[in-house]
Parts: structure tokens; sequence; C-alpha cells
């Protein structure tokens, strides 16, 4: 049972509807949130200065063992394809020195510095790599478990069906602690819709575990897709465990597509991730919200094979979101904030999250007044708690023991 | 003449080419360029640690009159369309309480802090706030005229047809101080193409001076005006002086108009300016370089009636730029760099540009190991020098005199 002694104050802080709180934290919870000035004085104490407080960010997508952080910028690969990609991406995996525990190592502490405090990674699955990607990632996992929680998926990036032995590696990734399976474009990369679903399908009812699939195709056949797998979704009774990441077609769609695919994912409750990418057309959020099509939002790639771009911070990622979707006005741009902490955690099943007592003290103090201002200007120099720990204080992550 | 006496040293950088360099400045001008360690000891020394050396930002457009930093965050006043945006800008414009001093003033300190050295701000001139605008940049720019070279366009932002005085005005600015004439939305905003480009143009021969139009009039009818523009332009000899900012139609045409278009700009030497802007179909930089037509960069809004983001960062803004473009390749990232540095310069005519002896001692030091790297992270904390003097610190603005 916690410990209902205060343990440390946030003081001084601005709560989201702008009165100043103080935040009362009993070891890794939230005891209470007072009005500033009322909190107990015989603890340790973090002076907010009128900060903005709000929960840590939760990232709904990233690669922790693709990232290239710790080596000296390497220039990317041509490669136009996402086929080409994957074979660029394995060819530099061979050569690259430092290893995955390294530079994710580097990524987890730049991130929690920025303000995430949950995330959900995945980690490339095929019969080169193996379950060694995986491993990596447990380690990190564990070996950072006070800075961020996190969520592996089990991603086929070079396909099932044309990687014969995926799919049990697959199966063997969950077993081995895996949270989620993935999947990859099924007709653009597996050439067999049907094939690959049935399989990744397969896998997360025998581990009664979720699915996430990256999905890239376009237009049309991209919707299809998305149709398949909201049809599967349903008929196995997957409702809210299943996300498509990407998922471009929803931007390159008519109406009458759009809506029979809306609908369908609506139906199905499936979650839709998007990173606001940059040149090509994106799910767009407001129409697929106002269609009951939930959409959270990701970092995607980080300075590795796929993308020189890319630094892990989610309040950055939320200001990119709303300027690729024009938001302007107040309401839209706290929604551009929720893509990145209330509606990824929802999605993820983040427990004990957000500001109120009884939830878990995962807390950034943003230099702005409002949310909206947050997203806006994204100000740097964050303090960030994990668990009732300091992690960053104005943007310097704290020694670990 | 200025004195060949070297006055600082900026010791210990990256040239651009990886070279580390000693780089000796006399008075405003850089002296000379030599290995690291050969610099005379005798005089003023900031220690550049190894970042990246290179040329001050040019800014290509801005709007220092509109900015609203300063104030309390403002939420956004919507308006779907720009003819809304123009009267939701003119009413807030009556009630700002801070005047063009100030926030412009805030907002060139936060921009040569981030390294800009020169830059082309848009004044807004109607038959409402008259040349109170320009009269206010004229201001900043003599009280700013250490850390940054300003260049000035009389905006007819409520249009010239349709507000009429506007025509008198803009010549009545360009007498006053203004550098160039600027236009609108001919189409748009003013329903009468040649009527609003015969006026500009008519004050640009009267003065001898360049233009730069506001261009987001979409698909073939902006086409149409950006030939329009080019057929003027070669017809008055104004070539290399014409500029056209946004021009988002030059995305959103088919291959035919396309070609036709880019071929009239580039025989009117006419240069296209691009925010990388986030919800609309943007300039296409590489087809249009291959076609021979010059696009360079600018921030447009920063925290104003038309948008609530931007910063003024045109490192990010290079960043952005590429991000939209897919430049992913060590040569795209160095051209995405190009477009806030020698580009720009080359099109406002800035003088004694760039890194070599000679040129003017205003240059920046990024914590970054090229250009490429440089505009994939955008790292802040830079320090920048100009006209030999320490503008700002590792991020922290000098004391000024």
């Amino acid at each position: 049972m916690p410990s209902l002694q205060p343990t440390l104050v946030v003081a001084g802080a601005r709560a989201v509807d702008g009165d100043p709180v103080d935040i009362v934290i009993a070891g890794e919870t939230i005891a209470a949130i007072v009005p500033a000035g009322e909190a107990p004085a015989d603890c340790d104490r973090i002076d907010a200065a009128g900060r903005l407080a709000t929960p840590s960010f939760v990232e709904g997508h990233i690669h922790l063992d693709k990232t290239l952080l710790g080596l000296p910028f390497i220039p990317h690969i041509p490669g136009d394809t996402v086929a080409l990609r994957i074979q660029a991406e394995k060819e530099l995996r061979r050569t690259v020195a430092l290893p995955v525990e390294e530079r994710g190592g580097r990524l987890i502490e730049q991130i929690t510095a920025f303000g995430t405090g949950s995330l959900r990674s995945h980690v490339d699955i095929d019969t080169e790599v193996g379950l060694k990607g995986l491993h990596s990632v447990l380690r990190l996992k564990e070996r950072y478990w006070d800075l961020v929680d996190i969520q592996i998926v089990a991603f086929p990036q070079s396909g099932i069906m044309v990687d014969p032995g995926v799919a049990d590696l697959l199966d063997a990734a969950i077993r081995e602690g895996a949270d989620l399976v993935g999947g990859l474009d099924p007709a653009g990369i597996d050439q067999d819709v049907t094939g690959h679903l049935d399989a990744i399908f397969a896998v997360a009812v025998k581990h009664g575990v979720g699915v996430d699939i990256h999905l890239h195709d376009s237009g049309p056949l991209g919707a299809f897709e998305l149709r398949q797998i909201a049809a599967r979704t349903r008929a196995l009774g997957l409702e809210g465990k299943v996300a498509v990441s990407h998922a471009f077609a929803l931007g390159q769609i008519d109406d009458f597509e759009f809506f029979r695919t809306a609908e369908a994912l609506a139906g199905a409750k499936i979650a839709i991730m998007t990173n606001g990418p940059g040149p090509v057309a994106m799910p767009p959020v407001k129409r697929l919200q106002a269609a009951g099509v939930t959409v959270f939002a990701g970092s995607d790639n980080i300075r590795d094979a796929w993308s020189p771009y890319g630094d892990g911070d989610l309040l950055r990622r939320a200001q990119i979101i709303g300027y690729r979707q024009e938001f302007l006005a107040d309401p839209d741009l706290a929604h551009a904030f929720a893509m990145v902490t209330d509606i990824p955690a929802a999605v993820l099943g983040v427990a004990h999250y957000g500001l109120a007592p009884g939830n878990r003290a995962d807390i950034v103090l943003l230099d702005a007044t409002s949310l909206p201002e947050a997203v806006a200007s994204a100000p740097r120099g964050r303090t960030v708690l994990k668990r009732g720990r300091l992690v960053a204080l104005e943007g310097t992550l704290s020694p670990r023991d």
C-alpha cells in the first residue's frame, strides 16, 4: 500500500484551468491538489514558479531499436519505396557498431527529459535479427523502469508471407514479453492481404494481446485494408485492442470511401496513429473524430535509417500535427495536446493516468500559461516527474541511482 | 576604410567542409579564415569549441508589425477565408495595447538570438492604418541596426482596388523609406488582376524598386496570375527584382500548367518564397529549381492574428520545409539550409554576405557537425555575431549599449 505521507510538493504550479495550485505527492502517487500555498511545508519542494502542470506525455509510436542516436550523423541512404528502405535499413543494421541498448537508451533519456512518461515501441522481428531486438528493448524496459513505462509491439518490418518463419517469431516474441503483435502493409509488402492479416490476428487471439499495424498502402487499396482489419477485429471480438499506424489512405480517398471506412473503424473501435507526416497526405484528425474514430499521435522515426529528422519531443509533435491540420483555435490546439496525452493514454491503457489524486505522479511543468499556448510555442527547459521522482529539472536530466 | 587590425577571433570553429578553423575578425569584417590555432592570440576570443560556423540566416518573409509577442497568448479568432482573416486582424489591431515598436522589437530580439542577421519585413499599408506601421518599422530598423538589416515591403494587406487610396499610400510608403512594393491576391482579394498588377508595377517602375507579392490564389487561377506577373516583369525590365510569396498554386496544378508557369517565372527571374505551409500544397522546391526558378524561405506569421504558431527560428523553418518536401539525403538537407542563407541573401541583395575574407562578420555557431545535421536537428543555444559583435552567447542575447 502506498504511503499517504507527503514526500514531495510541486509548489505554485498553474493548473490547466489557470488556477494556482500545489501538487502534493506521496511516494509514486498524487495525494492531493490544493490551492497554492496550502500544501504542507515540511517535505521536499519543487518550485513550479507558475509553470503549467500537465500529465506526462504518452508516446504512441516509436522505434527504440532503430534510432542511430549516439553515433555520428549518418547520411541518409536513398530509396524511394518502403521495400527499398527496408533493404537499406538491414544493410545499415549489419554495420552499426553501437548496440540497441546504447542507442535506445540515449533516446529514452532524451525523450523522458522532454516529458514522455509512457511509450509504445515497435521492435523489428525478422528472420535475420530474430528476437535480438526484442531482447534488447526488454533490457531497456527493465533498466529504465523508473523513467518510462514501455509497451512493446512485435513488428514484422520485413513482412510475414515474404519472409517465412516470421509468423512463428511473432508468436515467440509475445511469449517472451512483447505486449502486442504488429503488421505491415499486407498488400504493399506481403502481397497477400488475407494471409498477412490471418497470421497476425491468429497470434493476437492465441495470446489475447492487441494489434498495431503499420499501413502505408495508399488510397482505395489502403482503405480496403482498413476495412479488412475492422472486419476481423469485430469478428474476433478485439474491439478496442487494435490500432493502425500511419493510414495515409484516410487522407487520400473520396467522401464515399472515407465515410464507409471511418464507419468500419469506429464500429470496430480501431484507433489511428499519426505522426503528422511531411510529404504525404495524413488522416484528417477532426473528420475522423467526428466520425467516432480515435486518432492519437506518435513520433515514429527519430534519426534512423528511415529519416534524419525527429527528436522525440511530443509537444513539438503535437505542434507539427496542429500545423499540418490547421489547428488554430484554442479548442483545436488543446485537442492536439490531448493527442499526446489523454488519447494515447487511453489507447495504450496507461493505468492511473492524469493529474488527479490517486493517480501516478507523472507530471510535466511547462513554461506556458495554457495548453493552447503550450502547443503553439512548445517551450523547452521542462521539469519532469515520473513516479513522484524528479526526472529532469528545467530540461536537464537528473542523475539516477 | 575598415581597420585591418584583428579585433576578435572565433577560435576552433568547424567550417562547413569539416575543417577546424579560426575566424579572424577586424571590426565588422572577416579579415581571414585560418587553420585552427593560427589566429593571432592578442585580441578578444570566442571559443567555438568545435561548433559549426555558418553565415547568419536571412529571413525572406516576416511581418514585424503583426506579431503579438509580448502580450499574453490571444486565442485565435476564427475565419476561414483570407478576406475574413483580414477583417479579424483589423479588429484585433484596434484593441491591442502594446505598440508595434514593442512587439516587433521583441520579435527582432528573439530571431537575432536564433541567428537571423538580415530580413525582409512586409508592413501593412491600408486606409485605416495609413503609414503608421511603416513608421514604426522604420524606427525598429534604426533602433536595431546593430542586430539586423531590415528591408521593408509596403504591403497592401487590405487590397488596392477594393480600398481606394491604397495605391497612393504605397507610392508614399516608398518615398518615406519602404524598399519594395507589395501586392496581394489580385484576383482573390482585389477581383481585378489587371488593375492590381498595373497599380503596383507602376509604383515599382516610378521609384525603381522591387516587388514582392503575396499570392494565395489557388490552382490554375494562381498560375495565371503568376504568368501575368512574369509578363509584366519582363515587359518592364524588372527581371531579378520580383518575388512572389506563398504561390501555393505551384503545388496544385497539372504538369502542363506547371511547366509553362515555371518557364515564365524562370524567364522573368522571379523568385518564389515559401514557409513550408502546413495544411495546403506548397511550391515543389526541387522541381522549381530544376526548371530554373529560385525558391527561398521565410517564417511568415509569428504568433499573430493569422496563426498562433511560429517562432522565427529559420533553422527550424529549413527543417519544416525539408520535412514537407521529403528532403532526406545530405544534398537536399544542405539545400534546405541554403534556402535560409545563401538563396535569400541573393534575392534580398544582402551585400558582403558569406563566410569569406572581406565579407561582413555575420556568423552563427551551431552545435552540429555538418549542414545536413544542423537542418535535421535544429540545435538551440546558438552563438551569434553581427557586424563582428557578439549578439547572443549560447542562446542568450548579449546586453546592448
